[in-house]
């Protein structure tokens, strides 16, 4: 497998993440090539995401004062996904700073094979005036303690 | 082609359509089975919808005093479309009432075959309380002029 | 609650579904008016459809000899539906016919209050010929017991 | 704005772009945050890069002896979208390989100001072997080209 630059050591990188969710893979989330859309796993990241922040009590809202806006996104796909896999996807904090977290993702298959790594960065912004705001300190806690080091 | 109940006699509610827009379709709107997902025609719908309320002036905001919601939509297949297909959805308001109206939908392919046909009801809401309101009369006289007679 | 032209006697109707699927609502399946958009219960009831013929061991493949193409398709919006929502969505064979089968979905929030009905004829075709084939009967025969009576 | 790792001078990068493609942004891509949802960029590129494709005679088919997979694909978000806006996206093939190219994307808004820009690899394989293949050198030499300098 190809290591992509935000992975430094696969094995540690793995074995970091303590939360992970199932993902169903839809029939339209597949395209004429017979396999799961590029495009796809950007939904499945964003759902893993929020089932992540969920867990963690952290609720997106509309009406919040403060709310996480992606700054930047990637993904790198390491194996084909079908319409009947079994997909999990592991999320965990790798980073965070004073108004932003840098979030690692790995989707696996059913044979627990990697199929998809990516990364991204969300800010957290005040939703009128589009400015970074400091995020949650107990937030911030507690998603770096989920973090297993 | 099988005639939906919505459609009497095909060439009168053909040519009844003044407006169309091009829709692009896009290869993540395929699936496995080499064609157009059936899913996407329900997004070509709202584009075509949107560029039709656009035409009008009428713009849809998430600040606005009301806002239509979608009450029902239904969609029939007459011919698959595939990635490359060249696509024009036509829409009419083919009925206006006190607070909704009842869109119909059409959608050739770049030999004018019949690949599509639709319709649905908005509702006219106050996001607010959610009960239905008046729609404006001129937007609805406006609508009722752009079905040719 | 409006009732929709194929559902006759809502008791009655709703007491034959025997199958129904849990479907996660996503974050990107909203829309700007801050409720689930009017194309996703489209990808809910696809999904319903293939975990149900998942269900009776009826596998979509690209390499079989007919496919199940959709014929047409409805939905009645009875509630909006949110992200966070609890989202069930039951399915149920209401007619068979040669080659055809007109499936019909309802879709209930956590208080299991009905947020959305449909229907759907889909066609088996031979994906060479695109031409109408008979179901399998043994298939047909299970999907129809599957409704309760 | 924040200047990605993938570009080094901005106006260099700019400049050599020559071909671009329109973008209509559906109200189904945006989310209950008001906005563009950050999985839509990856509809965008991947519709900007068919364009691109199709520009060329480069046509995507699944009968095709070799196909381009997506292998890796990332976004940086600089600036929020909205229904509505006008978005333009620029394609170039960054590098070439002997069966992958390196493709660079850039969105701007109705005002010229860069909203999106973005990356991603493509690896030319065979769809049944899923071994990567040598791209046709003409439509390599195209692509290059079509990089201004």
């Amino acid at each position: 497998m190809r290591l992509p630059n935000y992975i430094e050591d696969l094995e540690a990188w793995k074995s970091e993440f303590t939360f992970s969710t199932e993902i169903k893979i839809r029939f339209s989330e597949t395209d004429m090539f017979g396999h799961v859309n590029n495009v796809s796993p950007f939904i499945y990241f964003e759902e893993a995401r929020t089932d992540y922040f969920n867990a963690l009590s952290y609720t997106l809202d509309d009406t919040s004062p403060s709310i996480p806006i992606v700054a930047d996104l990637q993904c790198d796909y390491h194996r084909e996904l079908y319409f009947g896999n079994k997909l999990t996807v592991y999320v965990k904090v790798n980073q965070a700073g004073n108004s932003s977290i840098d979030i690692h993702y790995m989707g696996v298959n059913e044979k627990d094979e990697i199929c998809l790594t990516g990364r991204g960065a969300l800010v957290n912004i005040d939703p009128k005036t589009k400015k970074a705001v400091p995020l949650d300190e107990n937030l911030k806690a507690k998603m770096l303690e989920s973090k297993s080091s």
